[in-house]
């Protein structure tokens, strides 16, 4: 019973020293939503400053999960997702600048409302 | 100068009864989000029944853009577009059932709040 509660103890101990390390690597990733904030002129045009879609075609970004945005973002950059628009554009951000957008897109707050069928 | 108002006025009939069809085709091909609500327990586990991302991989889908989901979960149905867990759920869903679910989904209403910098 003393050595499982030993072990368990480090295993409790490792666990926890994995999460903070992920958490520190987590955080030297996040972007800067106030650098993003001048670069969504890039964007405004069809998402807005606001991340409503403008156009039909494009989704909005509001309050979208960050890491989906960095991951999108860097899909179009590299050629992985293919867009007419988005293809043009995301080659020219910077990883960096993919993070401050994505941290500026998912810091808009959004509020659900009236659910169809609820 | 009569000819030339008779075609534009003829073209101008042609155009309102062209936008017509385009109407009435768009709303012949608009889903049902009724019938999308229970569809989307297919999605919940992911994208929430309320839109709202389960997991860091999944994007919010509440109050998005309908045209936008129903081209992506058809390209994600035809594998155009790739993804781990959308591979395997798209291409189970008819053509139908992909208007209803966009109906349902970009049927939440959704409101900004407050956006970085402002």
């Amino acid at each position: 019973m003393g050595n499982r509660h030993l072990l368990t103890t480090g295993m409790t101990r490792g666990a926890i020293a994995l999460a903070l390390l992920v958490g520190a690597s987590l955080d030297a990733a996040a972007g800067d939503a106030t650098a993003g904030a001048p670069l969504a002129t890039k964007c405004e045009a069809c998402h807005g400053l606001d991340g409503l879609s403008k156009i039909p075609e494009a989704p909005n970004l509001a309050g979208q999960n960050e890491q989906y945005l960095v991951k999108q973002l860097t899909a179009f950059k590299t050629g992985e997702r293919q867009n007419e628009q988005m293809s043009v554009v995301a080659p020219t951000l910077t990883e960096k600048e993919i993070l401050d957008l994505a941290a500026y897109y998912s810091g808009i707050e959004i509020k659900v409302g009236k659910i169809p069928g609820q």
